[in-house]
C-alpha cells in the first residue's frame, strides 16, 4: 500500500510518499511545494491543488494521510493554513483517494514512541525509519511522518481483522 | 458580465449570480449548498468544490467574487472556515476564473452605501436592487451582495478607464 502523506501551509505544503509492504516501509519520494507569497492567495491555493494532483497523478498512492489540526497561533494563521488545507484535502478526494486524518500526538506516538517528541526528534526518527540519506525538509518530514502513522494505524487494523 | 458571489462556510455556502449589463443588474440565480455535518469533513469540502463547480459549468461566469475574511470567532472556526473557503477558491480557479476579494466594509458599502450596514439591511437591500420576489436565504444574500459588490467596482473601474 502506498501512501501520501500531507503537512499543508500556505507557504510551504510538505509531501512524502512511503511504500508498506507487510511490515517494511520503503520510502518513495518527498519534498516541498513553495508558493510565492508575492502571488495573489487564490493563485497559491491552486499551485497547492496542482502540484498535489500531479504527485498523485505521478505516484498513484492508494490513501492521503494528514495531520488533522486544532491550534494555530491567532484566527489570521488559522484562516490561512485552513484554505491551504482545505486545497490540499480537495485534490486527495478529487483524485477518488480515501483520506485520513491524525492527531500530531498519534503522528508523535507512531514515529517517536511518545506524544511529546520535538519537531527534531521526529525529523531525525524519520530518517532512521525510512533509512533515508540525510534529515527530510521539515515540511516533508512532517508529511513522511503523518504518510508512517497511517501505516501503522492501518497495519493495526489489518493485524486486528486477522485475529477476528 | 456574469458575476458569481460566493459565501463560503463549512455547514453552507451561499452562491448567487448576476448579470451585469451596462449599468443595470439582473438576477441570475441564487442558493445554498448544504454540507452534511454527520459527514466527513474532507467529503464535505467536496461538495462545496463539486457544487459550485456544476454552478460554474451550468451559469458559465465571467468572474467569481468572495468576500475576503479577516475575523472568526476563534481559532477552531477559522480553520472550518478557511478550509471551506479553499475548496470554493480551488473550485473558482480551476475553471480558470479571474477571482476578486473583497472586505465585508466594501461589500456593505457598495450594497447599502455605508459600513455599519447589519445583515438583515444588506439582505434587504438585495432584494430591492436584485427585483427579487422575497428576501434571498442569508448565505445565498451575502454571495449575491458580493457578486453586487464587484459589479459596482469592475463597473467603476470601466468607467475610470474611459475617461483615461
Amino acid at each position: 500500500m502506498k501512501i501520501l502523506g500531507i503537512d499543508p501551509g500556505s507557504r510551504v505544503t510538505g509531501y512524502g510518499i512511503v511504500n508498506q509492504n507487510g511490515n517494511r516501509l520503503i520510502h518513495v519520494d518527498n519534498g516541498a511545494i513553495h508558493t510565492d507569497c508575492h502571488k495573489e492567495f487564490p493563485l497559491r491555493l491552486q499551485k497547492i491543488y496542482r502540484a498535489l494532483t500531479e504527485i498523485i497523478d505521478e505516484f498513484r498512492p492508494d490513501a492521503v494521510a494528514v495531520e488533522n489540526i486544532f491550534f494555530a497561533t491567532n484566527v489570521q494563521s488559522a484562516l490561512k493554513l485552513g484554505q491551504a488545507r482545505g486545497a490540499a484535502i480537495v485534490a486527495g478526494v478529487n483524485a477518488g483517494l480515501p483520506l485520513f486524518e491524525y492527531t500530531a500526538l498519534q503522528v508523535k506516538q507512531a514515529v517517536v514512541g511518545h506524544g511529546r517528541a520535538s519537531k527534531d526528534q521526529v525529523q531525525k526518527m524519520i530518517k532512521v525509519l525510512l533509512n533515508l540519506p540525510e534529515v527530510a525538509q521539515e515540511d516533508a518530514s512532517d508529511a513522511l511522518a503523518v504518510a508512517v502513522c497511517h501505516a501503522h494505524s492501518a497495519g493495526l487494523k489489518d493485524r486486528l481483522k486477522a485475529i477476528r
